[in-house]
C-alpha cells in the first residue's frame, strides 16, 4: 500500500499525524486545515483499498464496498474524523480506521458482499469548534438541517457557513439517503468500566439521555463579622444544601443515574462577604428517559424548597437536553455469540458520553461496541489503548458485518 | 468657625469632600492626596477648636485639651480616616468628628478638664492599600513595628515605606505614648442589629476574634457521563459535604458564633467534568477564644472525616487569625447609666466587625460605641445613619468624657 498503513497500531498513528499538537495531543476541529488534509488521507486510502469514494454536500466522507445486487440496502460503519482541541488519538479515529481495515479485508478474503457495506468518516461529532454537535450524523439521518447553523460562529467569530465554503462545501441541498438499513459504529469506551471489570468488548445497550442544568440562586450580601447568622440570606448556604441533597438523593436510584455539577460561579467570592448570587450547573444522565425526568423533577422540587427555606430567590433553566437512544437488541445478541464463539470476554453496558450513534437509533437498527480505554481517561493527549484490544474490537466487528453482508 | 463645619451632618459632608468617587463613594486609602487633604483639613479644624495638634511621626493626627494638672494621664478618642475603595461617608469618620465635636462642646461649657481629653484621627485602619491593617493603633499601642511593613507593596507596586516618606512621614523613630489611660471609639455599627432590635446605642461587650482558614480539597478529573458515581473522586462533593456540615454545626453554638464561606473556587469548573480540584475559604468569629478554638478544631476534624470517605487529599491553612477583645466593664456600666437617665435605648452585643479599639483592649481600659447602620450596610456608597442616630451618639460621648474627666 507504500503511503498508507497496514496494521492498525501504524493506522492511529498515521492519522494521529493530521493535527498533532507540541504536547501530544491532536486538534482537528471541524473545516481546519488538519482536518481537510486528515480527510483527503483517508480518502486516498480508501481508495487504495479498492472502495468508491465520495464526499456529500457538508464533508462527510464515504467508502462504499458495493454489493452485485442493485437494490441492496447499505450497512454503514464508521465514527468522526473531527476532535476536541488537544485530544486523544482513538476517539473517532479507531471507528474509522477499523472501518475500513474491516472491508479490506473481507474485500480480499470473501468479495463483493450481498449488502453494500460503507465506512464513513463524520465530519463533525465533539462541539468543538462551533456551538453545534453530531453535525455530520445530524445531516445523515435528516434530524438536522441547514438552519441548525444560521447565526453559528466559532470562537474567532467565523460562521459556520463561511467555514464550510471555505473547505469547499455547502451546496445548499443535502440529500438525506434512504438506503441505509444499520448503522454500526466501533469506538473507544472514554470511561472505566471495561478496565474495572476486565473485558475486551462493551456491547452497548442504550446511550444514556442527558439534561443539562444551569441553577441561579440569588440572595444579599453582608459583611461576614456583623451579620448574625439567623439574618443571613447566604446564595452559597442554598446552593450547598442543594448540592448536598442533590448528591445524597441520587443514591435511591439505581447505578445508570450519574449527575454531577461540574461548575459553580459565586459574587462577589471574597472571604469576607456573604455571596448574595451562586450559579451552577447539574447534569444528569440515565439511559431511562422516565427514571431520567423523574429524578430532575425531584432535584428541581428539593431546590425550590430549600430556597424557600433560606429566603432565597431561584431559577432552574434547562439548556441542553438529549434523549437516551436505544441500541438495536438483534444486533448485541449477534454481537454476543461472536464474542462468545471467539472466547472474547465482553461486558453488557449503557454507554454515558454521547455518540454519532444516538441519531442513527432513531433512524434504523444500530449499535456502538467499545474497546477499553486505560484509566478511562479520554479527551487528553494521555488517551489510550492497547493494540490488543484495538485489533479485538476490529476482528469482532470483521465477523460481524460478514456475518451480516454475506 | 467659618470654612470649617458648624454641625455633625455639615461635618459628614465636609470630611465625605475629601476623596469623593463619581459614584458617591469615599476612596481615602492611606498616604493618598485625598488622605493628605483629610488630615491636614481635620488638623484645620482641631486648631480652630482650640486644640492642641500635632502628627506622630506615621500620620496618626491628634489635637489636644490639655488639663491644668501637669502629670495628669489621656483620655484618648477617636477613630480612623481611611477608608476602603469606594466606602461609606461615616465608617472611622464619625468617631473623629464626634471626637473633635465633642471636645470643642466641653471646653466651651466646661473649660480645661482634670484628665488630658485628646482626639486622633488614626492614619489607616482598613488595610485597604496595603495588606496591613490597624496600621495607625498598631503603632500608637506597641504592637507594631516599623518591621511589619518591610517588603509590603501596594497593588501599584509601591513600597509601604515609599509612599509614607512620601506623605512626610517615616521618620525610623517611633515613641510609644506612655501617658493614655482609656481609650474610647464612637462608630457606625456597620450591621443590621441595632436596627432590628430598635435601639440607638450599641454597647460593645467584645470585638469578636477571627480565624480564617484556606481549605484545599483534591480529587480527579473525569467524564461526568462516564464515570460511575461509585468511582468518582469528586472534589466538589466533598466540598459540597464539608460546608453543609459546618453550616449545620454552628446550630450546636450559641447565637454569637458566626461562620461564612466566602470565596470558593473550583478545577477545571466546566459542566461536563468532574471537578478534581477546589479552594475555598471558612471565615469564623466568636468573642470567646476557647468557644472559637473548640468550633475551628470541630470543623477541621469533619472536614477530614469527609475527605477521607469519599478518598479525597485535604489542606487546612490558618491565614488569618485575630483574638478577642474584651471591652472594659467599667466604661461599659457608665454608658448604660447615661443612657438610662437621659432616656436612650442601648443594648449590650458583640462587634463582629475588627475596630481600632481591639488592640487598646490589650494596652488600656477601652471601649467602643456603636450607632444604628440603615440595613446594616457598610463599606459601600449606600452607608447611612441618621443625624438623629449620629447626634445621639455624640451626646453619649460627651456625657461620658464629662463624667469621666472632669
Amino acid at each position: 500500500m507504500g503511503q498508507f498503513p497496514t496494521n492498525l497500531a501504524v493506522a492511529i498513528d498515521w492519522l494521529a499525524s493530521f493535527g498533532k499538537e507540541p504536547d501530544g495531543g491532536i486538534t482537528r476541529t471541524l473545516y481546519s486545515q488538519p482536518w481537510k488534509e486528515a480527510q483527503s488521507a483517508l480518502k486516498g486510502w480508501m481508495e487504495e483499498a479498492g472502495l468508491l469514494t465520495n464526499y456529500d454536500s457538508i464533508g462527510n466522507l464515504f467508502g462504499r464496498l458495493t454489493s452485485p445486487n442493485h437494490n441492496a440496502k447499505t450497512i454503514l460503519i464508521g465514527s468522526h474524523v473531527d476532535t476536541v482541541k488537544s485530544g486523544g488519538r482513538y476517539d473517532g479515529a479507531y471507528g474509522i480506521i477499523a472501518g475500513i481495515m474491516a472491508l479490506d479485508f473481507l474485500k480480499k478474503k470473501y468479495g463483493q458482499p450481498a449488502i453494500n457495506l460503507e465506512v464513513v468518516s463524520f465530519c463533525e461529532e465533539e462541539g468543538s469548534r462551533f456551538p453545534l454537535a453530531l453535525w455530520g450524523s445530524g445531516m445523515m439521518t435528516g434530524i438536522y438541517s441547514f438552519n441548525d447553523i444560521v447565526d453559528i460562529k466559532d470562537s474567532e467569530g467565523i460562521s459556520f457557513e463561511t467555514a464550510m465554503m471555505a473547505a469547499g462545501f455547502g451546496s445548499p441541498e443535502y440529500r438525506v439517503r434512504k438506503d441505509i438499513q444499520t448503522f454500526i459504529e466501533l469506538h473507544i469506551e472514554q470511561g472505566p468500566t471495561l478496565e474495572k471489570v476486565e473485558k475486551s468488548i462493551g456491547i452497548v445497550k442504550a446511550i444514556v439521555g442527558q439534561k443539562r442544568f444551569r441553577i441561579t440562586v440569588k440572595g444579599e450580601s453582608n459583611h461576614v463579622g456583623t451579620t448574625s447568622m439567623k439574618w443571613r440570606r447566604d446564595a452559597l448556604h442554598g446552593a450547598v444544601n442543594m448540592i448536598h441533597d442533590l448528591y445524597e438523593s441520587v443514591k435511591e436510584y439505581d447505578e445508570d443515574l450519574v449527575t454531577s455539577v461540574g461548575q459553580l460561579f459565586l459574587e462577589p467570592n471574597v472571604p469576607n462577604v456573604i455571596p448574595n448570587h451562586v450559579q451552577f450547573t447539574v447534569d444528569a444522565r440515565h439511559p431511562n428517559e422516565y427514571v431520567l425526568r423523574s429524578f430532575c423533577q425531584k432535584f428541581t422540587q428539593m431546590f425550590q424548597d430549600h430556597a424557600k427555606k433560606l429566603d432565597l430567590a431561584i431559577q432552574v433553566e434547562m439548556w441542553h437536553e438529549v434523549l437516551p437512544a436505544q441500541m438495536d437488541n438483534g444486533l448485541n445478541e449477534i454481537i454476543q455469540s461472536i464474542c462468545t464463539r471467539s472466547t472474547i470476554s465482553c461486558h453488557w453496558m449503557n454507554s454515558g458520553a454521547g455518540h454519532d450513534a444516538q441519531l442513527f437509533a432513531r433512524v434504523c437498527p444500530t449499535t456502538i461496541l467499545f474497546v477499553p480505554s486505560q484509566g478511562g481517561i479520554s479527551h487528553s493527549p494521555l488517551e489510550y489503548t492497547s493494540t490488543k484490544d484495538l485489533e479485538t474490537g476490529l476482528e469482532i466487528l470483521i465477523q460481524l458485518l460478514h456475518q451480516l453482508a454475506y
